[in-house]
């Protein structure tokens, strides 16, 4: 059955880019790429993803496997505005899609045909609607979010993905664009359960199966919350 | 060789508490306890930690044997004012640590002298005195940060710390305290470097080893980033 499945490479302290610079003259060289390129050189080392974009070379390793396993299972993929901007040039004539990407927008514009089996279709009447185009497409195959990172945190916040893959990678930015900073009422999370961990040198992959959102379960099997709870002090401070 | 280690549970958000709450009636009633406990639950029903309360029963398991390995390594601990002050009653007159503590304040305070080898003495003149108390006081031992969350990235900041280790609890807080909102310059991180990965259903537990802080480095395995930055446009926004 399809699943509308994310994946995304964040820094420890969460960010899959440096902080959003709409300004910068040179993009790629600004301290939003820089954070992206950081998070996500695993991938570009990797000779699955260099293969795509016809580059020689690259690493093959258990990092590279989960690069080919992330292209193999959507057979469509949901796109936010800003990602296709950024990568409708670098991308070229044969983007390393193969298979119909919905882009979410504001602005109307016909369909593209790419080779390779990419193709953009223009949504502009909001992400469910995409997502559902996208499912249409997929056939058995899974729906991916391709990304941006606010766009994954969209479809989390509003309950539409049913897995997240995240690929911790080792550093800290400090400063930048946060994947999990969604808005959810006081005791209330988003809950997942973890269902596959691939552990290497360059980063984590912990796969997630995304439970929903709900109040906080605290400790239900007989911790020391429940009596500290009812106790109505703590030592002066 | 001593090492300045410290371990935390944090959300997938990277919270170790929920946001933080002064004035609370009662304080484990409130949003910020709610996070904490939702996070530390683990610990909780652990029972190497229900052992040093005092309490019966708790899980054995994997995850208990890491709260076992983390109550073994240290032979003294730096604390934080608040998360002693939060502690001071609920502890008893037992306190977990069974080594002496050093607590990082602006209050002079005779030293505290406890059952079964816990102590805590008082530091008024900073973190970094603190640490070289306990490491006098630790022996072969270790140096463990205890907490809270907020002098854990004070280490980590000054680059005080050998080792970090992250229990990724699969919950998104989406409000709370971040223990990795470190303050860094632009295009600058902390790397690490993960040493041991060991997931079980409630926790995934990273230990890194802190390499410090520098300019990010970007793909130097010949990806496609050094082409890009050199391309002076993107497509139009």
């Amino acid at each position: 059955m399809t699943k509308i499945i994310a994946q995304l490479s964040i820094s420890l302290d969460g960010c899959y880019a440096g902080p959003r610079d709409d300004d910068a003259t040179n993009w790629f060289q600004s301290a939003e790429a820089a954070g992206f390129f950081r998070v996500t050189r695993w991938v570009l080392a990797s000779m699955a993803w260099r293969d795509r974009q016809h580059l020689d070379g690259g690493e093959a390793n258990v990092d590279d496997e989960i690069v080919a396993e992330s292209f193999a299972r959507p057979g469509a993929y949901v796109m936010g505005r800003r990602m296709f901007d950024g990568g409708e040039r670098p991308w070229g004539e044969e983007p390393p899609f193969r298979n119909p990407v919905f882009v979410v927008t504001h602005r109307e514009r016909e369909k593209l045909e790419r080779q390779g089996g990419t193709s953009f279709t223009f949504v502009t009447d909001g992400l469910e609607s995409a997502i559902e185009q996208a499912r249409a497409a997929a056939g058995s195959k899974d729906v991916a979010i391709a990304g941006g990172g606010s766009l994954v945190k969209h479809a989390l916040e509003l309950g539409l993905l049913d897995e997240i893959e995240l690929h911790y990678v080792p550093v800290i930015l400090g400063h930048g664009q946060r994947l999990l900073d969604v808005d959810l009422g006081a005791k209330e999370g988003i809950e997942l359960v973890p269902e596959r961990t691939i552990a290497t040198p360059e980063v984590t992959h912990i796969r997630y199966r995304v439970e929903g959102r709900g109040p906080l379960e605290l400790d239900t099997r007989g911790g020391r919350y429940p009596e500290l709870a009812k106790d109505q002090g703590r030592a002066e401070r």
